[in-house]
């Protein structure tokens, strides 16, 4: 009889700590709807009250399915629960759970918080009481728990008592510093088994020594059902348990799968590689190409030696099927799989076509093509959509741009400051009719938006409301005189979103790019199904 | 009584098998001192006779204290040890150790190498013994060893020990897949050990569900006393054991340094982060930030909410001194720094300030508020530098930009084909004189660096040698109104390494702040110290 093991990201929260990240609203719901479409049971959303971002995130339950789940701090030492803002402003959040962190270590009590060992332990208590009263989930955070185990036993396992004698669903052992060993873990699990069940205990480790993942694991051999990561592994220094690299081997080691049933089903396990992808595009940085599982690199094997044997028995080579989990072997035999994984795609697009029409091996050859050059489709459906309804069918030709010219100048203006301004013109025809426009700006990509959308004809009263939502760009293989890839995310009037994408080595090109297929795929959106065998499409809604 | 522990590197075997990596016989030379540096006991330089480079690589050795090893294949199957020119190749070398793949899976065997187990095990120990004939010492890499172990425990054993037995004095189990977890390992080492002594064992793991470190360690506690790594887990699909993170943990983790002994000094140990990154140099590719032990983030803090706790006892947040490793600790400059962090950096860079002079509070209120609009000095140490010396001191003003103006221009050319072009003009102000730049480019922003950079009268000396290696952009806040950040990373002929930042709505714009704050950093690393209080400073070398 397997048993339920339960995953906690906490990519909001602990990943957000990560220098350089900084996950707006629009980003945190983004990162939710990801989380939830992998199956993840929770979503720690972030710490309401501790920044404005956050205290907005959390004004609404943004979860379906996962349960949404709140971060803060036990009761400060020497205030009461009711009088705690902070505290209660994690209460209030409209969450399913609340994870307090709780110091656990005794030196932090005396040093960091300033009070007794026995006061610490009555916070916990008091603060788990307060969430249950709330009517939500508890669980609590010991903190630094493993040095605190190692430095005092007694304290450490009295804070992971108390806080399961007073009510809390879990309580989450935390390797703060990311130093512990997967050995050590084994030991001190074992022990805390003696005052916490198995079945409320959480882990929660650092990569510092390239164990998180092995920590996570061997504290589930020692009982532990919560394992708290972050996608891709995202965090400060040196990185969180990649919840990534755990599901996979969760389902697909037999050891794990026979004895441990998650919440993520064999079809989200699929969806594995691109929700990997879908929040490097998000963040903004270059997958990790050797990243386990879900690198472009994890199953890629020099042809030459293995193809033979690999045709024959893939299992000599490889330690799981990448297709279990979306990716797929890199090896230069057969499109077999290519094939197969494009029909899937035109499917759910709603573009019919037979599986062995000739014009199929031409649109995998050119998806390849592009993305060798720089195109991630998998982060932008309406560009891709546009380049398959382009091959198989048609797109009509809505308004043709025969020439733009964009200029940024930096000079004094009348008044003796320093500006920048920038400027755009744009030739198109629409109907054979040509049309002029100019814009400005904040930026070249800007004063381009607002050129090019600003006199489209007869076309004008559908792009109205169409709004750019989030742009994103990356320089692919360094310099500034690499390869630049823009996405852009637009939606318009009725909630819609698309994304598109643009690849080119100059930046306003790139963009360019990804703005004509906005304009183009809200156009044909809006207008008649382009061939007969094509369903007519609603752009699904966010 | 501490036992030894025996490393062995094979970056410029297995890890050149990682796809995009060719190692000349520079390369192999430079990283071979690297290696031996780092007091690694072998070094497995490559394959004789494979390709031209190696046999070169291996005419002569390369090592002075490090066993320089050869790697290649066991005989032929039919074929007599003396009959197999490839095998002869390996045993002409000029190395102290030989190391020969062979066939552990039956079905590799069979189907691989088409011959019988038992022929297998005949061609075993032919090789070894004619290793050991040669005066080498003799190893056998056992391939897909755990996987053949599980389909075959009593062939996977017999290869074990036919080698042993022949005189071999390591017999590795490589888990040549990269699929078996811990325990695993564990469980299988302790059996391998009743027919081969775990003094003559060693481990080679990769890194395909992240357990290759943790592989590494379990199979050492189950016995073995080698590790085969590469420097910074380089290697094919998801990478090699690495062996700098092992190195650390070896000699700082109690539990490894109480029962072993490397070959490697603390005094070596100190030079691990430079190796590291020496070798990322030598590789072209961007050191991993976050890596184990010498990554750039490994020991970074967001600063306040830990600097005093910090400052009083480094172990309730660190879970090894980085000293040790020849890292930092990084208090991050960051919107949350206090004074105390704010001078720590200071001293750094070699800037003298007293701890109560009234320009700190006016610098830190600087980089609060700059760090709100954007700015991101813990990526960007040069941009914060000059901002710190500018507060606090002066930066000669070299040159002066009146105004630039850049244009990119969508159109068709004189033959009708439909290019982009992008031009800049930049006007500077040098020593009085007014000099104006035109420049090409990819883009907008490769057009203003090209222009920037073509005419800065006497200071064109000075940054002739100066090259951008990265260049980020990010948008902050979505959309295309937005305001977006640039960080670029510099380099000079020297090998030294920058990053600069800039912030604005306008991507030119911010661009133009990065790549003018990289030209004056390095102008002013080049020339005399600023003001008297300050030491003169060298750029700190990768």
């Amino acid at each position: 009889m397997a048993e339920r093991l339960y995953l906690f990201d906490t990519t909001l929260r602990d990943g957000a700590q990560t220098p350089g990240v900084d996950f707006s609203v629009e980003d945190k719901i983004l990162i939710t709807q990801l989380v939830e479409k992998l199956g993840i049971d929770y979503v720690e959303g972030g710490w309401p009250g501790a920044n404005p971002v956050d205290s907005e995130f959390f004004a609404k339950k943004r979860t379906k399915t996962s349960r949404f789940t709140a971060f803060g701090m036990t009761r400060r030492p020497g205030r009461s629960v009711s009088n705690d803002p902070g505290l209660a402003a994690v209460l209030d959040a409209a969450v399913d759970a609340v994870c307090l962190v709780a110091k656990s270590w005794d030196f932090h009590v005396k040093v960091a918080l300033g009070t007794t060992l026995e006061e610490n332990l009555t916070g916990i208590r008091d603060s788990v009481e307060a969430v249950v009263a709330c009517g939500r989930e508890a669980m609590i955070d010991c903190e630094h728990f493993f040095d605190g185990y190692k430095a005092n036993r007694e304290h450490a396992l009295d804070c992971a008592r108390t806080a399961y004698e007073a009510g809390a669903r879990w309580v989450v052992l935390c390797d703060t510093n990311g130093g512990t060993l997967p050995h050590e873990i084994s030991e001190i699990v074992s022990d805390v088994t003696n005052v916490v069940p198995g079945d409320h205990l959480g882990i929660h480790a650092h990569d510092d020594t390239c164990h998180a993942v092995a920590n996570s694991l061997a504290a589930v051999e020692a009982g532990v059902r919560q394992i708290q990561g972050t996608l891709n592994g995202l965090g400060e220094r040196c990185g969180n348990a990649n919840l990534v690299t755990l599901v996979a081997t969760l389902k697909l080691k037999p050891w794990y799968a026979e004895r441990f049933e998650i919440g993520v089903s064999d079809a989200q396990l699929k969806q594995l590689t691109a929700i990997s992808h879908h929040f490097d595009e998000i963040l903004n940085r270059a997958p990790n190409r050797q990243a386990p599982y879900v690198g472009q690199s994890a199953f890629a094997t020099k042809a030459g030696l293995h193809a033979s044997a690999i045709v024959k028995d893939p299992t000599t080579y490889e330690h799981v099927d990448p297709e279990l989990v979306g990716n797929r072997r890199r090896v230069l035999v057969s499109d077999q799989a290519g094939r197969s994984n494009l029909l899937a795609e035109l499917e759910r697009l709603g573009i019919g076509v037979q599986k062995d029409d000739p014009r199929l091996p031409r649109l995998l050859d050119e998806v390849k093509r592009r993305e060798a050059e720089g195109y991630a489709y998998e982060a932008a459906d309406a560009s891709f959509e546009l380049l398959a309804r382009r091959l198989l069918g048609h797109v009509p030709a809505f308004f043709h741009v025969d020439s733009f010219r964009v200029m940024v100048e930096r000079r004094h203006n009348a008044m003796g400051d320093l500006v920048t301004v920038s400027e755009a013109v744009v030739k198109v025809t629409v109907d054979g009719e040509r049309l002029m426009s100019v814009g400005e700006g904040n930026g070249p990509v800007n004063a381009l938006d607002m050129a090019l959308r600003k006199d489209l004809g007869r076309f004008q009263a559908h792009i109205e409301d169409l709004e750019l939502v989030d742009y994103k760009v990356r320089i692919l293989n360094g310099g500034t005189s690499a390869t630049t890839r823009v996405l852009i995310e637009s939606r318009d009037g009725e909630g819609n979103r698309w994304s598109t994408v643009g690849v080119s080595p100059n930046i306003v090109d790139a963009s360019f790019q990804a703005l004509v297929d906005s304009i183009t795929f809200k156009l044909l959106c809006s207008g008649v199904a382009a061939s007969p065998e094509d369903r007519p499409r609603k752009l699904a809604s966010v």
